[in-house]
């Protein structure tokens, strides 16, 4: 043992080749790479994508805070403040309310593992991306997968729900609020209602469209609901929001078995957040600049009033609308009152490839904007404001851009 | 459905009482909370607990840059470059090489969903908190689970392990190299090599020892490690490092079953992370602003070169040992060959409690150290030098702390 510590120990300078070093016997064989030496650059963009958002400048500066202990008392206190400052952008009382340190597919994977059991049949809207992922993952935990099956673009109507669940007898169904990539709002007035009548659970997506579209978790009777940090909040990635109610906490707190993921187990979660009491468990080490970072962004939403926000996007997209029609461009979504306020959906014009026209507007205007995603891969264009960036002025840059890119671009090269 | 849409619009100024507004049928039933109004001020600290350390001035600086899109070329790049930088720590060629959008334990789970299916055979070394916990994890998944139980402060020799493996055949060992729990450090050479005599694979935590204790990944036969971005990277936590060889990769790719998380599935972020050719596919919206401080971090160790970082926490350590010696104090970890370079563990002084010399080492010097952590609970105190805290200064520092703190902590209380 003590023959095989000494090995490993530094013996510097021997035999040394450059940046090769004997270590006892082994070696530094792997260099140092040569593109670290350079330093860090970002360019300047303006981010009209899907996500994320640029960072609103409070936000930002908390990114360079410096790092205190995760279980300091100070960091409970901002714990705290984050939990208020998602029930009020959620409009909820539940006490189990907490960030989960991940992205919204983290949130989608801890409301899922912790809801489901195996066996448990499970409904999902599918009419884009977000219901099929649903999917994919509680068919990984051996939940029984039902889909509802629509056309991208398309969004429930109750009646189809209540087919649904009538026929599939579900634990839980899953809608998603703002459907990214198709560019669809789910109205979701009477679901919730619709749901307990069939002995169901509701989880709500509220990734896209939380601050920027009206949601009441509580009256409008959400059971779950997840949302994450880049998109209206204009924090930066890699953590959600999330809340479950008191039915959904029974549902998981009777479960019989234990949930496949100890990282995002909510038993644990929930003494880690201080939602059962004042006593605190250590459970992982939380991102403590990031939670800096929403902090902030929260702050902002409570500054400004979420009916401010929600005011500004649905001004800022009705003015965007506005400018495509003006272009002669086709929305993706027909029907215009379930058009996703934070993100919109654009048909690629006819003879056009979508890739040119997201280069030119980057190349030309160092504005982000996407393509689709999924089932809307190579058809539309996905232009986004959220948060702070739903501005008059931004959708009057975008909207040069795009006029000056459908001039430029190549048409009907085929 | 128009209907429903209509009522859940924005209808400002209509029964407005105090910041409750009516919307339709809904209210803003939850007020903007009190505590978000006040301005976000953090405590500057020395971070000598088992981390989160603090963040070097660069790495700082990282955390407020702007952001960009997640699958732009220049983040592309930038992921390039942190592969590079993860292989140069990790001194290994594995192309298999990336970040995971968690903590520490989100790393330990993409191992464990990735590499084991239901039913395998699971051997830990159990000889302080993470070895529990990979059981617990192994065990939530179905598999096997077998743990060679020692006393906290002891490590594995060959001879245990392979009894180990002989007895129960696993398909994958998990071994720690820096137990922070314990204060051990697992001497890690010929382990890889006898786990492949017995058709095992090597999977080693290094989330507290890497940067600071070395360790050679591909020339160790380490075919799965891990590591976290808070420890000896000084970068905020919230993300970590993992690298699978050729080996590991195999029995992930010809696995029967899916792993039970998409967020984690290998098979999926190795397109994301460029690891299979050129075409990077979409998965998630990866964790910026943490990636911008990570590279920043894998950058000073590339300057600093490993060596150095290994000899500089030797060098710090060994100056804290001997100024706990000279207080009387007693290392928790008997035999000294075994004991962290990284974080250290003292057997709390007999007739004080704990939580005392934390608080006074705090209040006084704004110091952070630490008590024990599951086995340890009560009985040690954590001092961790973490990279860019590995200093003799600091060292210094908490020695002055902590002799004061012996001086004026309540003793015999009891
Ligand atoms: C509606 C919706 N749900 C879930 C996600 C997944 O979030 P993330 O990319 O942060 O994992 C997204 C991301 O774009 C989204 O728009
Ligand atoms: C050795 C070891 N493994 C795993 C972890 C878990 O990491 P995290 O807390 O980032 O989830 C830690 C954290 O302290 C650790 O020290």
């Amino acid at each position: 043992m003590f023959r095989m510590l000494a090995k490993a120990s530094v013996t510097l300078g021997s035999r040394a080749a450059g940046w090769v070093r004997t270590m006892g016997s082994y070696q530094l064989l792997v260099p140092p790479p040569e593109a670290l030496s350079k330093p860090l650059s970002v360019p300047t963009r303006l981010l009209l994508g899907p996500g994320p958002s640029n960072l609103a400048p409070r936000v930002l500066a908390a990114g360079s805070l410096r790092m205190i202990g995760h279980m300091q008392k100070e960091m409970l206190q901002i714990m705290e403040e984050i939990k208020q400052g998602i029930q009020y952008v959620f409009q909820t009382r539940n006490p189990l309310t907490l960030v989960v340190s991940g992205s919204g597919h983290c949130a989608m994977e801890t409301a899922l593992f912790n809801l489901l059991e195996p066996g448990d049949s499970f409904l999902t809207g599918t009419n884009g991306i977000w219901g099929m992922r649903a999917a994919e993952i509680a068919d990984r935990i051996g939940a029984r997968v039902h889909q509802m099956i629509k056309k991208p673009g398309e969004h429930y109507t109750l009646q189809e729900v209540e087919e649904g669940l009538a026929q599939h007898k579900p634990v839980l169904l899953f809608l998603v609020h703002g459907e990214s990539s198709t560019g669809v709002v789910q109205p979701l007035d009477g679901f919730g209602e619709l749901c307990h009548r069939y002995q169901c659970l509701l989880l709500v997506d509220s990734v896209a469209s939380l601050g920027g579209v009206p949601i009441y978790m509580d009256q409008q009777g959400i059971d779950i609901m997840y949302s994450s940090s880049q998109k209206v909040l204009n924090a930066p990635p890699g953590i959600s929001l999330i809340s479950f109610n008191d039915k959904a906490k029974y549902k998981v707190y009777s479960r019989k078995t234990k949930p496949v993921s100890f990282y995002t187990d909510i038993t644990y979660l929930a003494k880690l957040w201080g939602c059962e009491g004042e006593t605190r468990v250590i459970h992982h080490t939380t991102p403590v600049t990031s939670l800096y970072c929403l902090r902030e962004s929260l702050a902002l939403i409570a500054e400004q009033g979420l009916e401010n926000c929600w005011r500004r996007h649905r001004e800022a997209t009705a003015h965007l609308h506005k400018h495509l029609q003006e272009m002669g461009l086709k929305f993706f979504v027909k029907d215009p009152e379930i058009r996703l306020p934070t993100i919109t959906t654009v048909t690629v014009p006819a003879g056009y490839n979508w890739r040119d026209i997201v280069s030119y507007v980057l190349d030309h205007f160092s504005i982000e904007i996407s393509g689709g995603l999924g089932p809307t891969e190579e058809r539309v264009l996905r232009i986004g404001l959220l948060g702070y960036n739903a501005t008059t002025e931004n959708v009057d840059r975008v909207a040069e851009a795009l006029r000056e890119a459908l001039q430029h671009c190549p048409k009907n090269k085929l």
